[in-house]
């Protein structure tokens, strides 16, 4: 059987041993004679199994007592319409940091329901970097960052200060890729499909005060209140999901935690930011301190546009053809992108790094 | 390996052949070097599942073609919100028939955001049975049942005649049991951890007029238009669910379709009801018209509450250890309950009947 390098932005790879271990778990697991996917929510077969997964991630993530975890539906882009409908306050207003389209579309969202100060943006420079971040006022209810930026490769090289100001992150396409201070923010929340698992989960890790402060006219579905009090299980939840991200917790503490990981995305990272620095045919977008660890877009030196589309159609099907798989760039920027997420070993990046420089001397 | 019969109301058993093939493509599905969880939901390898999907679907339930398919999250729940969110009229009043627990969650989530008339219920008579329902007026906006009812075991038997008034329903826990003029409807809406698949995809079956009425300061998750627009991929969808109900649905139709399902399933509630009545010990609390070809509850005629409860606990831990999982009742109800959905096979409805023989032989 032959495995792909995948380097889709997410859903995304995954580390072929969780694979393997839900593949033989499928039919029976542990020894309950169903598959994970059959139990009832609140059997007693299943409650080991969000609770091993809840505690791996407070433990890896080193999530402080006061804080819930929340295993929702809907992804980052529910939390941008729950996240004002529960957390703004009237007559104060909530800031969001605009770095790509993402942070727009959670700022949008937003202004249905509060009033929005987009406080910063790099849009004017294609998002290339990240904007300083003007300070918070008494005024704010919150301040929202998108901590990486999947589709433009950035990340914010230092957190904002926004001192007594609840500061709240998406961050889908970074948890668990590096180690992170959530006592920091009052909400983060990321999408499972990139670091975690399969698409369809959402995890919501909320500061207890900030929970309860919902309108009684909130859709009971988006109200944290709710889903803390029946620990995730107002409605069934995607226990499926929530069996295979615990699946890979399991092997990132295997793997030696947060600090191991994060060391091996270094490398990974270092490893083609390098290349593509020392390369004459390709080149990072992105300005240097801002550089993102997970999603590392690419483009061709080239100027003349039409020959440029071209070789990058060229790269990603022969990519594609040799078993590097989804590095076509995001559609509305284009070039190249090779998301390395945690399960991408770094056998993929030199593997990588080997067929481009195959490619440049192919072309130079 | 042993596997067990799973009476669970939901999530509940799949079929082990879907089982089986799921796993057998975990680490490489179609050949694609990937797992179906870790495609992109928008590339080529992920396309034609979603399509294969949908198409089944609209075979299996005769779907017309002026209804879009949507496959959402947030389950049953999420859709107590969205109906009224989308698709109620100013200064025109929603009816609900409250016929259970779910029916009565819907009315009133929906209750926050329209003008709801409870136009009938059979709570006074502990949900055992349909009420007979009203007529609809030219002043509703629209008429809304739950078509089975999971926790009583009740479902309608005949629908109601709504006229011009849109009939929308729940069929979380009857969709593709037996045949259905979908063209009755204007909304059917489904969890698909019962009938279809694991948990946390949602089908949400519309009639295209009922599109685009949302407000637009409608959280964007919840509107039909965006989803709808989209094709179900405003966000990333939950990609591996919608794959396992494309197996279950391939599984159905290689059985013969809706009405080779529809027949099995009338033989094994026929068995079960058949063996209900001529049981000295058991008896079934559901009036005769009424009773649900999913979901069985079922009693001790004993009438000494506190043997009774005791008869219970024995019955459901000697069942569980023959076997025989998840028969205790819905919490609110007590009793015990066999969910026989479409992937129960009649070998295990026999098992249990042969369960409560021997059990009845013990005790009488």
């Amino acid at each position: 059987m032959k495995r792909v390098f995948n380097f889709s932005a997410g859903p995304s790879a995954l580390p072929l041993a969780v694979l393997e271990k839900a593949a033989g778990e499928m039919c029976n697991a542990n020894g309950t004679g169903q598959s994970v996917m059959e139990m009832s929510h609140r059997s007693k077969d299943y409650k080991p199994i969000i609770e091993k997964t809840e505690s791996l991630l407070r433990e890896l993530m080193e999530i402080p007592q006061n804080y819930k975890v929340l295993f929702l539906q809907g992804g980052a882009s529910l939390q941008f319409s729950m996240i004002p409908l529960n957390i703004a306050s009237n007559g104060k207003k909530a800031v969001y940091i605009d770095t790509g389209v993402w942070a727009e579309k959670a700022a949008k969202e937003a202004a249905k329901f509060t009033e929005v100060d987009v406080r910063a943006s790099s849009k004017g420079k294609a998002y290339i970097c990240i904007p300083e971040a003007p300070p918070s006022s008494a005024e704010d209810s919150y301040y929202h960052i998108t901590l990486n930026n999947t589709i433009v490769g950035t990340k914010w090289a230092a957190l904002p200060d926004t001192g007594d100001v609840t500061l709240v992150s998406d961050i889908s396409s970074c948890i668990l890729s590096e180690p992170l201070d959530v006592s920091k923010f009052g909400i983060l929340y990321a999408g499972a499909q990139k670091n975690l698992g399969p698409a369809g989960t959402t995890i919501v890790i909320i500061r207890e005060d900030l929970i309860g402060r919902a309108s009684p006219q909130t859709p009971a579905m988006l109200r944290y209140d709710i889903h803390a009090e029946e620990g995730s299980m107002y409605n069934t939840p995607p226990c499926y999901g929530i069996y295979m991200i615990g699946l890979v917790l399991e092997w990132m503490k295997n793997l030696g935690g947060i600090h191991a990981v994060a060391e091996k995305n270094q490398e990974k990272a270092g490893l083609f930011y390098r290349y593509l620095e020392d390369s004459k045919l390709f080149s990072s977008p992105v300005e240097k301190p801002f550089r993102s660890l997970m999603n590392i877009p690419f483009i061709f030196k080239e100027e003349n546009a039409e020959k440029k589309t071209e070789m990058e159609n060229r790269f990603v099907k022969e990519a594609a053809a040799a078993g590097l798989v989804n590095l076509a760039g995001h559609r509305l920027v284009g070039g190249m992108r090779a998301s390395i997420y945690n399960a991408m070993p770094v056998e993929g990046v030199r593997a990588l790094i080997q067929f481009m420089e195959n490619f440049e001397k192919g072309v130079m």
